[in-house]
């Protein structure tokens, strides 16, 4: 026979007797698996240093999520989305220099790092895919869709630009900084991004 | 007492006796890195992986990497070297689509899924990051550089987009599909990136 043990002290503790499950444990869960995928990339993300870092028992977490995928999915899933709000500035070039702005920001602080840790995993692992493209890259699309779906309407923006390579490629080229040059993420970047390559691009001639 | 066993038999086992390098393994080991990175990912190059897949001793493996790192760094440094001759097809167009043509057909393929998986791990190993970007993204800047100073002399493209965000607006485009969008990398791919990102950037209006 086995003594039954009491359960761990958990930050969910309290809820125990509904099971029902607590947004506390669910932010902390979420905060630390950003904090390892930034540190130590996905190597790092294993449950049992979730649930170390987390001070949250395995079994929480496993009630929670099925696999470390899910976790990081669910996780990946929501980020960005308090990091931007759609501009309207009156003008295209304000417009893009806040959502280039607030893109070049984020990528080169931690949650750009947590992001960059999943890339690699992303064509073996579909939920994780999905998660990433329609939740932490999709904050980002719907914002340039509305600026430029405003600018069209005011006349600056030629519409026979938007859904061709065009109209990727201002975006492209701060992804391509973030994830494969290393180079510097600054201010620079975005006006030469908008000046150089977006407003060119998508403005008529 | 233990009894000394006979080598096992492994590729190199006939050069044995001077210890040196037989390049028939190392050829072998980075066949089969590339091949786990493609198949299984980061998480899926271990020493022992690659010397069971290689049929080749630990033993030979660290004899010329200390660490897995250095051996994905030195197969991913090597990366692409065969996949792009400069073209000289005499006008700025056909350069263009000829080299962003093997570029997109090479991400496609198997080396585009070997180099997919370390871009997460870049971040945290330098070395693995100084080999990535001279060596296997090396290869196509200098092709790119090649045909942009080609198309200079020729007076085709303005001197002063080079260097700028507008330069790197094409491949940019190219790289944001295979890494993040998950969408197709085909012929359409490149005529588009040339014909709407690249020309339009480049050449004087």
């Amino acid at each position: 026979m086995q003594f039954r043990r009491d359960p761990e002290p958990t930050a969910d503790t309290p809820l125990r007797p509904g099971r029902r499950r607590d947004p506390a444990v669910d932010e902390a869960v979420k905060g630390v698996v950003l904090e390892l995928l930034a540190e130590r990339g996905w190597d790092g993300v294993s449950m049992d240093a979730v649930a170390a870092r987390a001070r949250v028992g395995k079994a929480s977490i496993y009630r929670r999520w099925s696999s470390r995928v899910q976790m990081v999915a669910e996780t990946i899933g929501e980020l960005n989305s308090g990091e931007v709000t759609v501009p309207d500035t009156g003008s295209l070039r304000g417009d893009l220099v806040e959502v280039v702005g607030a893109m070049v920001a984020t990528l080169r602080g931690p949650l750009g790092d947590a992001s960059r840790a999943v890339i690699g995993v992303l064509a073996h692992e579909p939920d994780l895919a999905t998660a990433f493209r329609e939740g932490s890259l999709g904050v980002w699309r719907d914002a340039f869709v509305a600026v430029l779906g405003a600018a069209v309407a005011r006349g600056e923006v030629d519409p026979a630009r938007l859904g061709t390579a065009a109209s990727e490629a201002g975006p492209a080229v701060v992804m391509q900084r973030w994830l494969l040059l290393g180079r510097p993420l600054d201010d620079e970047l975005t006006r030469s991004v908008v000046d150089d390559v977006m407003l060119p691009l998508l403005t008529p001639r």
